[in-house]
């Protein structure tokens, strides 16, 4: 029989895949509380028809869609955004409003896998529900740099690119674009930058509009609608406006925006966004049947470009060791040097581990100087040696090499002494 | 249209129910680094036969299983052994042994749900691999009960039920029970407690073994087995050993069990065990084809359960009651008194925010009554006013309602010290 192996597009997360996860979730978490947001969770399935409703039957080829055993259309969640939209709905009248709510878990797509794209990938979801107000666009723009900021990225890393599609609203409008129309013409708009200039003139053909008429627009754009200034007046109190770049190709791709829409896109690699959001007023309504009408808002923002984007930001690479000698690393090694001393050792490791700290020790005997190749590789900060000399055992603290022989009973303070004077300091918990 | 629903046997959850689930994921995150498990996570899909390999074709009707768009057969991880036992077999020479290893995430089974059963759930897993010493056993018993203690479970509300399928061994080999046999004997002494003994009986006949024997062997199994010597010295060196009940009944359902076994049982409530466990030598050559022999243990500790245990533990209670706080709770709420002066206020939750705290405002004019209302609701440590006697603002500590003035340069080192005497401290992170 042949070793099995991960389900094409899926991934394992050794211990050192799961320290850089646990860092990324650990930073997520952190600044979307320091921004007043609160956690919550959806379900990873919810009924295929939730994402029909939202996005189209299309939507169903992108989707790891089956039938359960009572022959139920179910789907391995693609987005939250549903979800969140079903959730707030049902629930609104227990919470102040607005919400402000993150969210931090697995999606997954049925997608060609490639470099950026895995079929289960981990997002961070900021959503603010129950206000319309730009404050709020601004607020969710302002926690997408301060996120990054947080990583390590710096302006010469990533760059917000910032719109409305209000803007094209107006400029369809005035070419008599029916309102049902536009979220097709904006879908050209969307894809304007990777598609060649003549397939982009056959495109916009129906709508009588030229590709010329489309960048004149655009080049003009930039600054003079209302939302930008308020925006602008905003995010330059909170000296975040050199982040920002007014950019009319951004519409999302997206049928349910309606207003703001940015996506955090990186400057050094040709990776595409690292987060995107908006505006989307009407989705409550949508997911909850006419029942609840909230205006709301949020961005999302995956593991994997992100991942890509980090590994080649020195800055967030420094973070990144210190999280994960923090996530891994032991305090105390336990040195068994005496067998018969080994239950000794024991009492002694379950007092220490009461204490809070971290200890390890060697299941079975072993030489001494393989007991301290163990401590050495989970980088511990102090051996213990139990030897022939008990009840008076060895504290080594393993920075400096120093050896100190106290009582067993002296054990606990001497070492927490020791290890508050350690160079990290201890990992107390 | 009418609102949509969760889907059978999945849960939402809000921010009341994360807080908890953040609250055990945190706790059986800390005790395990505290026994020096690093962590890793495995794919939510798994192949089918992943599945079938491990547990026979039965298993498929207990799997939320489906072929994908290209006819694989995958399905929704039931457990993550079968996962581990792939991954430490793909890689284990890149590590040192044992390796000592835990995981936290959602597992899914298509069960009927009710009380302590839902179709996706939660799982604590930690396991040691590459050692098959009973002191193995013994790390992993001694980790479940900290566990619990860490929870704030006491003796009073649970105990760890232990045996060796090695009793049971002697037991069937003395009846020229043959080994292929012998794991169908154990399913029918796994359910003797809830099953009728006339069912039993029934069951036993084709062993020609009668429940008279498998009682009378249980009565006197009790000790005698030199895996309960070696178990009772090390824990009892721990101070454990009064949490211990050998109990010849647990035999855990699954085949792949091969040496100690144990559940962790509630003692107060008609529950099913909070968490199992066992040693599982086998297993890693099985899911490797032969090509890696690794002994093997583990527990499972599942979050649903341990839930409805923990709503129960007044111990639990008052740490999850701190551990809610925490979680969303905010630091200062900055007061908008002076519309003028917005663009100020935002200044200053930006700096706030950078130097760690977490800050909310209102995002849009509103009476000063009901910022302050929000700022109870979301519990903050401290308001800062922002008025017309700006740069002057307005400190108020919400503990003792006193109230000072600063000039706003000084705004972030007074708040500092302020919410350092706070009762609390301040969850600068």
């Amino acid at each position: 029989m042949a070793a099995f192996k991960t389900v094409k597009g899926f991934r394992d997360f050794f211990p050192e895949d799961i320290a850089l996860r646990n860092f990324i979730f650990d930073t997520w978490r952190r600044v979307a509380r320091r921004y007043g947001f609160v956690e919550y969770e959806a379900p990873f399935v919810e009924s295929t028809d939730l994402y029909r409703r939202k996005s189209g039957e299309e939507i169903v080829k992108q989707l790891f869609c089956f039938k359960d055993k009572a022959d139920r259309e179910i789907s391995l969640r693609p987005e939250v955004t549903p979800s969140l939209a079903r959730m707030a709905a049902a629930r609104q009248r227990d919470y102040r409003k607005p919400l402000k709510w993150f969210q931090i878990g697995s999606c997954f797509r049925y997608e060609e896998p490639q470099e950026g794209r895995t079929r289960e990938f981990i997002q961070f979801n900021a959503d603010i529900l129950g206000d319309g107000s730009v404050a709020v666009d601004a607020e969710l723009v302002a926690l997408s740099i301060d996120v990054m900021r947080e990583f390590g990225a710096t302006q010469e890393d990533f760059v917000i690119r910032l719109s409305t599609r209000e803007l094209w609203k107006g400029f369809l409008d005035q070419h008599n674009i029916a309102p049902e129309q536009q979220p097709a013409f904006l879908q050209i708009i969307d894809k304007i930058e990777r598609a060649r200039p003549d397939e982009t003139e056959t495109r916009l053909a129906p709508f009588g509009i030229s590709l010329g008429e489309v960048r004149a627009f655009m080049d003009t754009a930039d600054s003079d609608h209302p939302v930008f200034a308020e925006l602008k007046a905003n995010l330059t109190a909170r000296g975040l406006w050199d982040f920002i770049r007014i950019d009319a190709t951004i519409v999302r791709g997206l049928a349910y925006y309606t207003g703001t829409v940015f996506e955090v896109f990186d400057l050094k690699h040709d990776l595409r966004a690292v987060a995107g959001g908006g505006r989307y007023d009407q989705l409550c309504s949508v997911m909850s049947g006419g029942a609840v009408d909230m205006p709301a808002a949020g961005f999302a923002m995956g593991d994997v470009v992100l991942g890509i984007l980090l590994s080649k930001t020195p800055g967030a690479q420094f973070k990144l060791i210190d999280s994960l000698a923090e996530q891994t690393r032991i305090d105390v090694s336990v040195i068994i040097a005496d067998e018969t001393k080994r239950l000794d050792a024991l009492a002694a490791v379950q007092t220490l581990r009461a204490a809070g700290l971290r200890v390890d020790y060697s299941f079975n005997a072993a030489k001494m100087n393989k007991q301290f190749q163990s401590a050495e590789a989970q980088k511990a900060r102090a051996a213990v040696i139990f030897g022939n000399e008990y009840p008076q055992v060895a504290i080594k603290d393993l920075a400096n090499r120093q050896q100190t022989n106290v009582d067993i009973a002296e054990l606990e303070t001497s070492l927490l002494a020791l290890l508050k004077t350690a160079a990290l300091g201890p990992l107390v918990a």
